[in-house]
């Protein structure tokens, strides 16, 4: 899935590793992007990896690559080249970036990096007291902000005179004395007002905060609802701590969007691989024992109305036909109502979704109960009639069964999210293997109710 | 889904309604962001909706909520309310929101509505003729650009002068006469250099930009990858024609992510209330036809090796069993490559990957392939043993056919994603029925193989 852009510059960069040309592989690199060069990163052997590194022109360039690439490869490399040349790569980044990878690494080889740190080691040690998934985890303790009787000018002056580290300056913030948060201003408002005019008298005091401990989530909630191009971050006492700027908020919901799926699939919520074979098998068996449960309950329930049903065997070979129908239309109204759900846009109109979905169901149950009544009738017709029944009103059972199992499914798929919401389980499992197999058993149950009933 | 702060405001909002408070209510919503008024919209009835909005203090505050809410909502509430007071709220809104609130009315009454447009009609309607998932349909047209002899002394005057339209000023479009894009500075720059620098000298030339029909998921990943706050989007001639705004970006990424959410459970790829009860079925249909062709195939299966299983009655009982175990464990393996596919991060360990998910699920087919025997043998222990059959070699045959379903469904979920991205399918489909299906099939054609060979 790379662009065109980005294949064109792996071919060449492997190229130009092959026949060793150092040269024109320093200017190839020189001119690329550093979010490029991370991006292609994983894509190299691992030896190439460190080639491509020692070929970027300064520390500072090594670090942004390093930076911009994905997490566990970055962390795998530094642990990989001699610890001087980790550490020094670790100094020239920012320290949020720098925490998470040494948080990847192993404890020891983490530790003894720490200790070679001879600046920003404080900070970095601070920030990995947060857990990764928070405001704490993900802010940056680098932000321009200054007291409230600091002038316009003073502030303009004061801003060419910090050095580049803090590339993504939108606000300044405005704190006392004992640096607590008291308000907030853009760099427009302060390019566009008199000079000698006072921070304080220019700032918005109604500024939204997080403290360290808000769930990553919830933090790029608000940066999205309030339009924000920062949230800051502060204590307690109101003491400002550090910042979350967008591009961190965008890297929150793409991987919560992954999250996401992969818990839909009941496979953990994390694609990071220094997780092991055998603690994502673990995660995997929990969901798999779920549905092994479901899966002997589903066969019992078939021995008992065996016994009944004189036309069994025929039937009982359209239970995956069934079993798929029900799944894919509850699993339909599941995950609509969920998204409406977490996009908090259901609103005064619960009832009337949830019943919108069983309409849907029931429709769609007619049409696919006449179909497979229909193949049904033809299957029975052509093989002999099981049993002593007219082929017409088995048929019609059939498809009867079908329709209401499809029914029931759409219905409680829909009420599924609701209910989880309200119990408290996260609405996303409802669309994962705990939310089927409710719908697989109750589909069933329907359908060998209403099947036996008329047989 | 709200929070507790919302809660509140919608209960207390709610009460003054009730009460007829006129006074309280204005005063609180004057008091309240409108960010919040908008996300709280969709919550109150529409004659409360209607309510709420005529109690705002002005146009302005009008505008912003209804560009705030769900679009939905908000272009049905610009169909009901008077079509003067419409058009002054549209002639009040950013553009691009408000060609998208056009777009969603019907043709008749967003004709009629533009027609009475006096200002911004023109930009309205330009945007309209790109669509709405490009980025041409989420561009601003308002964006801040000078000639690149202008002075940043001048610049700086210049950006007080224009009025707080353009509320999302961080870069500096820099512009030949023929408004062709030449470079981009960012306002950070403009206010820590010399005022007598020009432009043209200040700016990168290197600027990422991208044109009208490039689809928005590209143009958030432009933004994302490459840490920028705003897109320029041009036309062929390189004409600066409008802005992408790092909120649109993240909107465009909650957007697809619920897409793709959709689209695994085969519910078409919008949420959008106004497509109507039938085009949604017909979404739906589609799938779920898929589905029942598969059903149909698995029970052509069963048939088949019906007449050839001695010990078939209880084993058909436990099909949909295996069945939820191979489609889980498929599921998984597909999420997980799949969502690596999509992230560009498969890179080199392409076959390590699928290779992974086959490995673990032979271990796990193992351990559940036990775990299926042991209850197997219980069962047939219990009911006594069907047909001639020893129930030791009887339960094992299952085991192992449950284990070669389970690794089979591994192995082929892991590939299907890479597969369909190769041929040229959307892979998030291979996680959705069209994948479920063929990984169903594989498992109940090896499932029934291994079985009748044992038994």
């Amino acid at each position: 899935m790379l662009t065109p852009k980005l294949q064109t510059l792996h071919r060449t960069v492997n190229r130009l590793f092959r026949r060793n040309a150092v040269q024109p592989l320093t200017n190839l690199l020189q001119k690329s992007h550093v979010a490029d060069l991370g991006f292609l990163l994983p894509h190299f052997s691992e030896t190439e990896q460190l080639g491509l590194v020692a070929h970027l022109k300064d520390e500072e360039r090594r670090a942004q690559v390093l930076a911009e690439a994905d997490k566990d490869v970055a962390s795998r490399l530094l642990g990989v080249m001699p610890p001087e040349q980790a550490v020094e790569l670790l100094q020239h980044m920012e320290p949020d970036d720098a925490s998470d990878l040494l948080q990847l690494m192993d404890e020891e080889a983490a530790e003894s990096l720490l200790q070679l740190m001879r600046e920003g080691r404080d900070v970095v040690e601070e920030l990995s007291q947060y857990d990764q998934e928070t405001a704490g985890g993900i802010m940056s303790p680098r932000f321009f902000s200054l007291l409230g009787d600091t002038t316009a000018g003073e502030a303009i002056e004061e801003l060419q005179r910090v050095h580049d580290d803090l590339e993504m300056v939108f606000y300044v913030y405005v704190v006392s004395e004992l640096e607590q948060l008291l308000g907030v201003l853009s760099l427009r408002q302060l390019v566009t007002t008199k000079r000698d005019t006072k921070l304080i008298d220019l700032m918005t005091s109604d500024v939204v905060s997080v403290t360290p401990d808000v769930d990553q989530e919830e933090v790029a909630k608000i940066a999205s609802r309030y339009g924000l191009l920062a949230v800051p971050v502060v204590d307690e006492a109101n003491k400002l701590i550090g910042i979350i700027t967008v591009d961190d908020v965008i890297d929150v919901l793409r991987e919560e969007a992954t999250e996401d799926i992969l818990r839909m699939a009941g496979a953990g919520d994390d694609l990071a691989e220094s997780d092991g074979l055998f603690r994502s098998m673990a995660l995997r068996a929990r969901w798999l024992f779920v549905v092994a449960l479901g899966g002997a309950a589903c066969a019992a329930l078939l021995a008992t109305y065996a016994v009944r049903i004189d036309a069994f065997i025929p039937v009982v070979f359209l239970v995956p036909l069934v079993l798929g129908l029900s799944g894919m239309i509850g699993l339909q109204g599941t995950t609509v109502v969920m998204q409406r759900l977490l996009q908090g846009r259901l609103g005064l109109k619960l009832a009337s979704h949830v019943l919108r979905q069983g309409v849907a169901g029931m429709l769609l149950g007619v049409v696919f109960g006449l179909i497979c009544a229909f193949l049904y009738w033809i299957w029975i017709a052509n093989s002999g009639t099981p049993g002593s029944l007219d082929p017409l009103v088995a048929s019609a059972a059939l498809g009867l069964a079908v329709c209401g199992a499809m029914a029931i499914s759409a219905m409680i798929g829909a009420v599924l999210p609701i209910v989880f919401s309200r119990v408290g389980i996260d609405p996303a499992l409802s669309a994962g293997p705990l939310g089927t197999i409710v719908v697989d058993l109750l589909a069933m149950l329907a359908f060998l109710a209403i099947g036996s009933f008329w047989l």
